[in-house]
């Protein structure tokens, strides 16, 4: 630290991503990318957009917005691009979020919540889940906060219904509730629609999971026309070229070829569906996942002691320290046979402890 | 603006883009963008990325870092890349002004400078540029408030010698005094060489302009282990992914391939200086320019009129309605083709008025 650092900023703790190490190859299935590449036309759509990177991108997106309208059934006023969702989200904590109106989020859910209310100043209170690490719907009701939920949620994979997202939403009328859909598409329902209906809500997705693009880094929420505007304010008072020719040329090739993309989702719950079963009978504890990831426990060997040994053996998963979740590692649904492997070593690892 | 909006933004007026309009096909000197492509290792780096942008990229950036370690001759240790400079200047601006800890920079400069102020609730206060639209540089010196710096300026374009930029680094050890060198590749003098000595030295650089790399937004700033190590805790603390994949890519191989672009820049400096005698020819005063644009009067045409009735002819140029250089047009330097139709249609506009 700089004997400049702002004080405001002396306690902050950044964000941690996930490892990339380089010292050999590993199986990765600790960052939730997809096992498959982008489809044919987002290369082709990179490649033309290379030949005229000399000029800035369109900073209204105006393409790739369209796109997503038709897409998803929204006027383009009420969606926003950004690069990637992490920077919408840091953008929404901030047009929503102050001294006066804090934020609650649960207690196991993506870390890089409580860093943008630590960054920005936001008091906020973290929600315990359940024994069973679910989301109690009705510690949300009527609680006259501003409210961010991951759904499904991360590292658990577990999913809310509709039903009981309209009923947080519906219930804190006068706050506004973020709905991270980062993993939506692997067999969660999606509060886009209830966006038409509710000004309050706020729905957050991405390119980087089921749609191949983690790489490209492409995110965008749909709201109402009032909070999109208030985040285009605040996108164009830090950064109105924030999305690239190439990543807003990529994306909208992605979405012209979104059966590509919808099927690998559905590829990816199989496998996940496969690879938790297989865990199971090894004696695992696998929570019911609607993402591509698995959110599993051994009875044989602690959290960290599994992600330590398995990445010996050259696969890489994800632990985390905090102490409801230290038995868990959460593992990305990779290739069948990456899963093979994954599984194999796994084996390798529980023999050698008997 | 929504009801939610947090009450520190309702003040808050975003920057402005220079317009893209997309009705028709115009001469585009109005962002300050290359008239050249990207070089062709940049074509090439970008398609193989394209390939595998299913995986994330590098949030530490390690190739691209040791590149431009290399070129300009700082630890990598001292460098941060972001997504466009004003990503940086955002970070900066963040991290190390507060209520506390203003900021001062010239009246006229680069207008994004007051907006970061205003979004971050950052005291700021802008210092009157000299009759001729210079800096005067006493006005800097023990000033004991951070700086920022454009140099070359902007939209004037006129330059300090280092040695006055020293002056005002040295003057002022305890704050931090940001110099933005977007420009400097075209003409300036660059303060890189001296964060080696001044630790309260940050300096900022993009790939946009002589690199020709506007739309894959690239920019980065070197100085003191320190500075940058703050930067970073914001960047982990705001989008640790904020580089894609292609443009990381982009960015290496355009380091590779710099003599291209150090080229290029001095075929612009040489248009520049054609384009500025011709048009104080037709009776333009000229700033001197050590820029990819030229900032200039006539003593004939309004600014907003010259910049109208371009328009209408199919050249765009800047205007800005700011008072002290309202009878000014920012005009980039494009191609040598590109300059003589826009003289070609400045004689067309000039003649009608006689």
């Amino acid at each position: 630290m700089s004997r400049f650092f702002s004080k405001k900023f002396s306690a902050l703790t950044p964000y941690t991503p996930g490892e990339q190490p380089r010292d050999k190859k590993y199986i990765k299935l600790n960052t939730n990318e997809s096992p498959f590449p982008p489809s044919p036309g987002v290369i082709r759509a990179v490649l033309e957009e290379a030949a005229t990177l000399q000029l800035y991108s369109d900073p209204e997106c105006t393409v790739l917005i369209n796109k997503l309208a038709e897409v998803y059934g929204a006027e383009p006023e009420r969606i926003i691009a950004t690069n990637g969702s992490d920077e919408v989200l840091d953008f929404a904590f901030n047009a929503f979020c102050d001294k006066e109106n804090p934020i609650v989020f649960p207690d196991i859910t993506y870390g890089f919540y409580s860093v943008f209310a630590e960054k920005l100043g936001i008091p906020y209170e973290e929600i315990p889940l359940k024994d069973d690490l679910t989301v109690d719907v009705n510690d949300y009701i009527g609680i006259n906060k501003n409210i961010v939920i991951a759904n499904p949620n991360a590292p658990t994979g577990i999913a809310l219904p509709l039903s009981d997202i309209e009923r947080i939403v519906a219930s804190n009328p006068d706050n506004v509730v973020i709905i991270d859909e980062a993993y939506v598409d692997f067999g969660g329902e999606s509060a886009v629609k209830l966006t038409e209906k509710y000004g309050n809500l706020l729905v957050v997705q991405t390119f980087s999971k089921s749609r191949s693009l983690a790489g490209a880094r492409l995110g965008f929420a749909i709201g109402s026309k009032e909070l999109i505007s208030d985040l285009h304010t605040l996108r164009y008072s830090t950064n109105p070229y924030n999305v690239n020719r190439m990543t807003c040329a990529a994306g909208y090739a992605a979405l012209t070829e979104n059966g590509y993309y919808m099927q690998n989702a559905q590829t990816v719950m199989r496998t996940r569906e496969f690879a938790k079963a297989e865990l199971e009978k090894r004696g695992f504890t696998v929570l019911p996942s609607k993402a591509n990831f698995l959110f599993a426990k051994s009875g044989e060997i602690s959290g960290e002691e599994l992600y330590l040994e398995l990445k010996e053996l050259g696969v890489l998963v994800r632990h985390f320290k905090k102490e409801r979740i230290k038995d868990y590692c959460r593992i990305t649904v990779g290739t069948a046979m990456e899963m093979k492997k994954l599984l194999d070593n796994i084996d390798i690892i529980l023999e050698k402890r008997t």
